[in-house]
Parts: structure tokens; sequence; C-alpha cells
């Protein structure tokens, strides 16, 4: 086999990985998947079902390691290049090793193959890329966010550990009833036994209360403004372009009036110098 | 009776239900239509004023129908090329059929006739549709959404099923109960047993909760920037109109004194000429 | 006493009223009038301080209506067209009507003085001004939002109404319960004993939440557009403005150059009649 | 020693002051000392670890000491120009306090020193810049939330006080319930027995739970126009100095034309002249 036909047997299954068919076909693979994932979970339709559930699930993960294989082999080593392969590449791996044993955790991960969803269909890679890239606009207001957090757990199980060791008897405690006084859940029932003690700590909670949601507020606000900024900056550009062309043509108009002028000057100048 | 005719008491139904006053009209019995459907509901009102609250249903009915049937004749078949027509015909279809029987849930759905009031009041027609618009650039952000719903259900029913199996004993608890934490309502109660029982589980719904908040802002943030959008765009077209306008009535300055110019070169091409 | 004296008098008096010392002066009464409506909740502090409060709070109400008078004085009946003078004759008035009797309920309504900081404080006046203009906007969606919460009252009180009395018994319950799950306190709770009964339930619930949800998103977001616009159509403005200034100056730089030429041809020309 | 000596010894000490290693090594030493607080927090570790954690503890707050002395010296009086100077003397003072006896509250503030990552890490100072620069935008509205929460606490206590003492017994619980309530934490169960007692109370709370979202709602709008007029304005001025360099561009093209044509009648007129 030479090389010339390794190359056009790899451009060939490259056309075929690549086709829509194939890879709408992957995608019903993928739904159909997650749902033998989801009846998995059912010990009733395990019991009536199993069988045919067990076959459906293997026929699945033998189609996605196929799929792995076609396009390990059409594209070589620069599979591995996009994150999204070996995303793909590591969810189907998962899916290969035993279960048994030790590695039973692994089976819980299995259902993390309906995430190839995101990978595949290509919207969905573009709002999770999106997603991505705003992610860093807001490392800096989280940080001050969970310095907030910390700060309060820390004093909330100095001040409150003693008075209620439920909710603030040690950090790990402290910190989470703070968190779920930041998500506004049950807040006041969380606080409830350090303020019956001590009415002072009606001062702490509020003042926690208000700081955090204020902090949240701007968190959301970085991410909208960042999205809007975006779209502005787009609709500038156009903005500019329109403008930029209509003050061309405006000039193109005014540059041939003077060319005009000058013709006539020119012409004007030959019957001088005759 | 001739076409001609037929057309011309047409176009006059036509003039009628499109006057003003017939639509004010039909909006009040739309509100009246309304009350009654909540009065109908309270045994109270019913023991006492039955027959009148009866009587008031049959004659609100009966005006629908007629207004359907007037709007049938004046638009004829293509009545139904506008959903919200169609929409009003179903309703109002709904309302004949007999409530007795089998057909009891219909009962549930003439509630609906109240929704009327969306497609007769043009302000609301403008709101819903607005509404709709929406809707498919938020699906994919949804989708993704409803992806997490369904991993961490899955996951959830699998780790803690056995600890906690009311509210994760199979993957419809573990769906409702993670949708009620994606809400925020109650979420620590929620989690509580799984979490007692294994202290681990706080880092699984915690990032869950993390996840799906950002999920949720980014869905409504999507919503936010497309009416920003929507918003920029008209006003920057309004600049951009005002802007070539005045650069139109700049250049139309420069070029008046250019052809000024023009006309004075060309006196004095004449007078050379002479 | 002649007319003019009179209107001299008036106008002194409306410079006083019309003094900052004045102004900041009533806002000290008022926020002294606060405190003191404040204490006379408070048994205890009446008990032991209950004449001097008494003492303070007919000495506020009289500063308040020494003021009112002369206001009205200085103004005449011009002091009834605007809304705020209004506001503050009444909330004055009700302070002076006996609150023995039936007219306890008005006791109630003294503490509105409390609100006569809106009309005196300049800046609080303009944001309640900002915040009442915003509200004809949302009318409408705060129209759907309310149809659809009256649709699905309806709709529980004839489907859940025998199941679960308690909160779907009547079409009264059956609202507040909606509006409790349309703010998504405690939902779960709300709709634990309907959905128990009839698990189809949680449907009905969850498309009500994610509607109820999509719209009042959808009235914050026209809040927030509404304010945006204000500020862009400000900011396009200043562009607008600064670019056709802009503009000007480029279009008299080249009529002056444009001049200058005309100037040039018009020596050439007169040199030629010589 | 000389003069020249001195502000030389100076200008080392600033240089190793501001040198990145030595601002990345001062902001390991915080968050070890972050590390350590949150330790001695912990009985079971404080009784293995005590003695290991005490030297940490003093050892980082000796390296402050030093830091802060080295700083002093480095920029003299100046030090204390910069507020987050002044905050790190400060939070580095209190941690050299005994905290025995009646200065313990003092231990409470120690956690404080995980705030000088704010002051050292320049990110955090301008996020934090940035979350201060928005406070006053938002006073005005911030002030009318507060009225609305006294105004209401007022009558809520009031009206309902003896009905439901718990909740609303003096005007203190009743503002706690009123802030509860605006969180929207289970804000039926606080109202639950004044509505019991008083189904008139729903009209009061649900008017309350209006007023103070949409109030809110406009606090958090105030804050995001604000953040998005800033980049609204950075883009315009972009936009606008684009457009005005193209402006330039085009009115040199068309300047450089006239004066071209300028030329040619110069060169005319001094061909006449011959």
């Amino acid at each position: 086999m030479t090389e010339h036909e390794v190359s056009g047997s790899r451009a060939a299954v490259r056309r075929l990985v690549e086709h829509p068919v194939f890879q709408w076909t992957i995608i019903g693979v993928i739904l159909l998947n997650a749902v033998v994932i989801g009846l998995e979970t059912s010990s009733g339709s395990m019991d009536r079902y199993g069988d045919l559930i067990s076959t459906v699930s293997w026929v699945t993960i033998a189609i996605f390691v196929v799929e792995i294989a076609l396009r390990l082999y059409a594209f070589g080593w620069r599979f591995f290049r996009d994150g999204w392969n070996v995303f793909d590449f590591l969810v189907v791996l998962i899916a290969l090793v035993p279960s048994a044993g030790s590695y039973s955790v692994l089976r819980v991960l299995r259902v993390l193959r309906v995430l190839r969803l995101l990978s595949t269909v290509r919207s969905m890679r573009l709002v999770v890329g999106a997603l991505v890239a705003t992610v860093p606009g807001m490392a800096s207001i989280a940080a001050l966010l969970g310095m907030l957090l910390y700060i309060f757990s820390v004093m909330a199980t100095q001040l409150y550990g003693n008075i209620d060791p439920e909710h603030f008897g040690d950090l790990g405690k402290a910190t989470l009833s703070m968190f779920q006084i930041t998500t506004g859940d049950d807040w006041a029932a969380v606080v409830r036994p350090a303020t019956d003690a001590e009415p002072s700590a009606w001062g702490f909670f509020i003042l926690y209360i208000v700081l955090a949601t204020y902090i949240v507020l701007n968190l959301f606000i970085a991410v909208a403004v960042e999205a809007l900024d975006r779209e502005t900056e787009e609709s500038n550009e156009q903005l500019a372009s329109e403008m930029e062309e209509a003050m061309d043509d405006s000039t193109a108009e005014v540059l041939a009036a003077i060319a005009d002028l000058k013709a006539q000057v020119a012409s004007l100048e030959t019957r001088l110098g005759d």
C-alpha cells in the first residue's frame, strides 16, 4: 500500500465523518444513549427490559468507539489538537473501563457521554464557547465574593460557633451556612438561633446579605456588560463602515466636480496657449 | 343575489367587525366572561346566583359565536391564515363542546377564553409577539440547561438514590428535586439528608447550583441583549440617517460652490473666445 | 392695605419658603417627626417619655401646618397645581383629623408624613419621577402576567380545589398560592399536596413557573431597556452633534478654499477685462 | 549620614517594596495567614498542631510589620495619603493589640487581614474601586427603599402588632420581618398569622412586595445602566475619533485637489501676465 493510497483512504474517511448524515446519525446515537442511561437508573425497567437496555447500551458504545477510531484514522495526531476531540475521546474511554470493583465511580461518570452533544452540535459548541469566554471577565469579582464568604465564615465561627453549633460549629459548617444565606434560601431560619441568643447578630448577617447581594449583582452586570459590549462594538463597526462609505461617496462626488473644473481650466489654458 | 351584492355585504360586515366600538364591545364581553368564569369556581355564588351566572355565561358565548361567524363571513377562508384568528376559533369551539362525561377536562380549558384578550387588544398582541420572538434566541442555552439538569439528575439518582429515596429515589423524583434546587427554593432542605449521610454531596450540589445559576443568568442576558440590540439598531439607524442627511447637505453646499466657480470659469472662457 | 403691598408680602413669603435654610429645616422636622412616629409604636418609650414624645409630635405638626399655610399664602391657588403640593396638603390634613373613634385607621396613615421627604428633597423627587415614568412601559406585560395568574388560578381551583382545599379551595386562596409560587417562595411545599395526589400536577405547576418567570424576566428587561434607551439616546445625540460640528468645520474649510480660488479666478477675469 | 545617603537608601527600599517578587511574596504570606486564621477556628487542628499554627501566625505578622515599616520608611508621611496604605496599617495594628480581656473582640477583626489581598492585588483594587464608584448612583433609590421599609414597618407594628407579636410586636421585630419579606425568604410563613386573623393583610403585604420588588429592580438597573453607560461612552468616543479621522482624510483629499487646481489657475495667471 503506497503512501498516496493511505492519504487517499484517509481523505475518504474524513469526508465520511464530516458528512451531515454521519453527524446527524451520531447525534441520534447520543440521544438514544442518553435515554438508555436514564432507563438504567430505574430498577423497574431494568427488571423487565434489562437485556434490551444492555444490548442497546453496548451497541451505542460500539458505535462511539468506531466513530472515534474513524476520526483518529482520518485526522491522525492532529485529532488531539482540538479540545473537543480530546473530550470525546476521554468520554468514550470511560465507557470502556470495567465498572466493577474500585472503578464503580466511573459508572456514574458515564452520563457525561450526554455532553458529547456539546461537541457534536455546532450551535451548542458556540454557546458553550461564549459561556466560557465570559468567565475571565468575572474572575476578580468571583474572587472578591469568595473572600467575603471566607471572612464572614471565619467571623461567624468565632462569634456564633458556641451559640449555634449546628450552623456555625466549625469553619466548614459556617461556610455552608453562609453560602446558603448568599443564595437567599431560608436564611432567616439559619440565623434564627444566633439572633435569638444575641440580637446584635442581625447586624452581622444583614451586613453580609447586603454586601453579598451587591457583589453578586455586580457579577451579573459584569457578564451582561461584556455580552452587550460585544453587540455594541459590532453595531458600531457597522455604523462606522456605513458612514465611511457615505463619506467616500460624498468625497468622490466632490473630487469628480473638481476634476471636471480642472479639465475646464486646462482647456482654457490650451486655448490661451494657442 | 348577484356576486357584487355578496361582496358588498361582506365589505359591510368587515367594516362592522373592524369598527372600534365593535372591538371594545368584544373586549368588554371577554372581561365579563372572565369574571363569570371566576364566579363559577365559587360554590357559594353558584348556590345563590347560579341561574344568573349561567345565563350571562351562555349569552357571552353566544356573542362570541356570532362574532366569529361574522368574521368568518367577512374574511372567508383567509380568516384562517392569521394564527390569532385560528386561536379565537378554537377557544370558542371548546366552549361549544358538551362538558359532561369524558370531555370534562375541556371545562377546565374554558378559562382560555380569557386569552382572547391577547388576540383582541392590539398592544397585547405586540407584547406577545415580542415575547415569542425572543424564544429562538434562547433555545440553545435552554437546551444546555436541560442537559445539565438531566446529567445531574441521573448522577443524583445513582449516587444518592439509596441514601435519600424520597428526593432522589428514581429519575423522575431526582429531576423534580434538581428543578427545585435550580429555582433556589428550599434547596438546603432538599439536599440535607444526602449531605448528612455523605458530606461530599455538598460539592456535588454546590457545583450544580453554581453551573445552573450561571446558565440561567446567561439565559436572562441573552433575552436582554436581544431586546437591547433591537433598540440600539433602531437608534443607530436614526443616527446614521441623521448623519447622512447632514453629510448630503454639506456635499450639496460644496458642490454648489464648485458649480458657481465653474460658471465663473465658463464666463471667462466665453470672454476669451470673443 | 393696597394690592401692591399684598403682592410684596407674598413675594417675601415666597422667598422665605424657597430659601435653602427653610427647606433644610423642614427636612430636619420631617426626619424628627419620623423618629417620633417610630417611638410612638413602642409602649416602653411611651410609658417613660410619653409626654415629651407627644409634645414633640404636636410641635412638628404645628410647624407643618404653618409651613403649608405660608406656601398657600405665597402661591395662592396655584399651590394646588403641583401634585406634590396637594400630596403635602393631604398628609398634613390627615394629621389634624381626630384619631379617636371611627377615624382610628387615619392614625396608621400618619406615618405617610415620612413621604414628605419625597416632595421636599429634590433628588428624591427626580428618582420618584423616573420610577413612575417607567410604569406605562410595563403596563402591557404586567397585564399579561395578571392574566396568566388569573387563568392558572381558575384552573388550579377547578383541578386541585378538592384535593388540596387549604391552598386551592377557592379562587382567592388559589390566587394567593399562585402569587406565592410566582415569587418562588416555598413553592415546592405549596404544590406538594396536589402533586402527591396527582403527579400530573407537576406539569401544570412547572409550566406556570416557566411562563411566569419568563414574563417577569421580560417585565424587568422592559424597564431596563427603557432606562438604557434614554441613556443611549442622550449619548447618541451628543455623538451626532459632535460629528456635525466636525463636519461643519470640514465643510467651512473646503468652502473657504473654494472661495479663495474664486477670488483668484475673479482677479484673473479682471486682468483679462483690462 | 548625609541627606543624600538617606534618600538613596529610601529609593533602594522603595525599589525593593515595589519589586514584583516582593509583592508576590507578600500575597503568598497573606494567603498563608488566611489559611492559618481558618485553622485557628478548629479546636481539633489547634490541639494537634497548635504550636506550629501559632508560630506560623506570629511569623506572618512579623513579616507584615517589617513590610509596613519598610513602606513607611520608603514613602515617609506620604504613605498615609493613600487610603489603601492606611487600611494596611490599621489591619496590621489590630494584629499587635493584645487579644486578652476587653480587647477580645479585636481577635475577631484579625480575619480582616485577608482583605489585604484587595490592597495588594492590582486587579482587586480596580474591582473594588469600580464597586465603590457605583454606590453614589444608587444612594437616592436606596434611601427610597429604606423609607418604604420604615413606613411599612411602622404600619405593620400598628396594624398587626397585637395579632402577631412574634413577627410585628415592636418596630425592631417588624423591620426585621419586613426586611425578610423584601428578600423574598419564606415571606408567606411570616405573614401567615396576620393574614389568617385579618385577610385584608394580604393586600398590605402584596402591595409592599410589589413596591419593594419594583424599587430593588430599579436599584439593580441603576447600577447596570451606569456600568453600561461607561462602556457606551468609551465605544462612542472611539467611533467619533474614527469618524473624525476619516473626515479629516476626506477633507485633506478635497483640499489637495483644490490646491492643485489653484496652482493650475496660478500658472494660467502667470502666462497671462507674460
